[in-house]
């Protein structure tokens, strides 16, 4: 008999689909008011827990010894994958497939605003001018070069294309389709596509690979009037690197929902870098209903799996 | 022979394409350094105008005793409608149609913008705070109202269904089908359908008919969380009903790009509403290269007609 500990937050109904998906099993509900963050699990659970289903304290996963299985709310996944956090021959499930929407429409909320300069327009407005701030841009004719070409990136291309843009994916897997994008290519092109592309839009996961992918050269390799957007882990780029090109006004603007480190400190420069727009790591989270619903969707699905020895989705460890 | 004052911004080759289209007529080359506003011209070449391709100065047009025809470069031209303002006999003709790709862009854009939070987030930004602010909105699902479905209205509802929105037109002339609408309904059902949208959106133009069409008790129609929009024309809102209405926070935010009156007062209430982005009519005007372009073919095309003796396209008078 397994022990899971249910950690969503569930209506009646959610909750009763998940009991009768595992009758015979002993399924603790400790719901958290919000799909936000890592939550504190009493240190009796966990060493009891054998399934966890939800976002555990990664510095707490040491006291579970019985773990075979934890499923994150989160798509991206490095907390866990860090050296010497996760129990040894447990698996470990992401709720990737769940975020798409809300970051996608967050990152294109975010780009047509910098395009037709909402964020300068905000400023007078708090001043009481009312002032013409000139040219703007349009999607429309726009080359979007996307980093990165799952769920997010894709979403974020259909709608871009949608808007009349020219799309183009970089990543791994140049060799799969992926709907939204025009062409896609092997990201080692990165440094050929650079000074081609209007937008640069990176939703990278965490890696080794991708640490600093857009440095100090390659940001320079950018248009000049080119729109940067990062939304997938800020670590892809150098932020310092990135605050001395918006002070020397070597870019039309950029749009970071990500930064290192996070929080960003309150003496970071990029606060206050012309044509930047910050958001706290707010693209997804929670704040679209349709994303928590999604996820109680891929958990529930996992754990059916999961008790009828099926492979697991979204599997990372 | 007609006299034509030429008044537009345009390339060697766009010039050669006017002359070209008038080889026995004299025109007159002064061309304004941006489609923006209304221009002076010297009153000895109004009186000598026949035809004039271009916002002169509504104030001047007295001055022209044998206009047969004025091409103005913006869509709206209340200026020239206002009683006493445009010559006897003489024939005016709008830009419309060159304008939908801006204007809508610039409408989308604050649209997602307020429901991604965007102006309390780059407010956040200023004071070097990270804090996450809540709930976003997303255009998937939402019902949205267009009031006015031509050129611009059109096109900010192909954009909205694209993204997922179930889109509503409300017209004098509900029986033209209009590409993007999901449904399109006599502008008499306006009170119907307030309470059921998600987001209403104006691009009405000037009329006896649309002034004040969203007064307080219309306002008051509108669901709490819904995001009203107007890039119309300023009057078709009570802007002080409106700055009441966002003050108590009875709508999830406003985004106008046109006020009553223009330029907004320092003192108006609006300013500091909650929840309200302002932009200075900056939708339009000749932000985007494409406008500027889709003006200049409207007006050859126009010139070629009236030489000809067809009528022109987009006649106001």
């Amino acid at each position: 008999m397994e022990t899971i500990i249910n950690l969503l937050p569930l209506s009646e109904d959610q909750r009763a689909a998940f009991s009768a998906a595992a009758p015979n099993e002993k399924q603790i509900f400790r719901p958290s008011p919000a799909l936000q963050g890592a939550v504190d699990v009493p240190k009796e659970l966990l060493s009891e827990a054998t399934i966890i289903l939800g976002c555990a304290d990664p510095a707490a996963l040491k006291q579970c010894g019985n773990l075979k299985w934890l499923q994150a709310w989160f798509a991206g996944t490095d907390n866990y994958t860090a050296p010497g956090v996760f129990p040894a021959g447990a698996v470990l499930t992401s709720a990737t497939g769940a975020y798409g929407q809300s970051v996608s429409e967050h990152m294109l909320a975010s780009l047509l605003s910098l395009m037709k300069r909402l964020p300068a327009y905000r400023d007078n407005q708090h001043a009481h001018v009312w002032r013409d701030q000139g040219k703007a841009k349009s999607p429309a004719g726009s080359t979007v070069l996307v980093l990165g070409t799952g769920d997010i990136g894709g979403s974020f291309a259909r709608m871009l294309k949608g808007l009349g843009s020219h799309t183009v994916g970089l990543s791994r897997h140049p060799d799969r389709p992926v709907e939204g994008f025009d062409e896609l290519h092997a990201i080692s092109s990165l440094d050929d596509w650079l000074p081609r592309a209007d937008v640069v839009a990176s939703i990278l996961p965490a890696s080794p690979e991708t640490y600093h992918i857009l440095n100090a050269e390659r940001l320079a390799r950018i248009k000049r009037d080119a729109i940067l957007v990062n939304a997938g882990r800020g670590n892809a780029v150098d932020c310092l690197a990135l605050a001395d090109v918006l002070s020397a006004n070597r870019l039309w603007g950029a749009a970071l929902d990500v930064t290192e480190p996070e929080p960003l400190p309150r003496d970071h420069p990029l606060w206050d870098c012309p044509n930047l727009l910050l958001t706290p790591h707010t693209a997804g989270s929670d704040h679209l209903d349709s994303t928590v619903q999604r996820i109680i969707e891929i958990v529930l699905e996992n754990l059916k799996r999961f008790l009828a020895g099926e492979p697991l989705r979204n599997r990372v460890i």
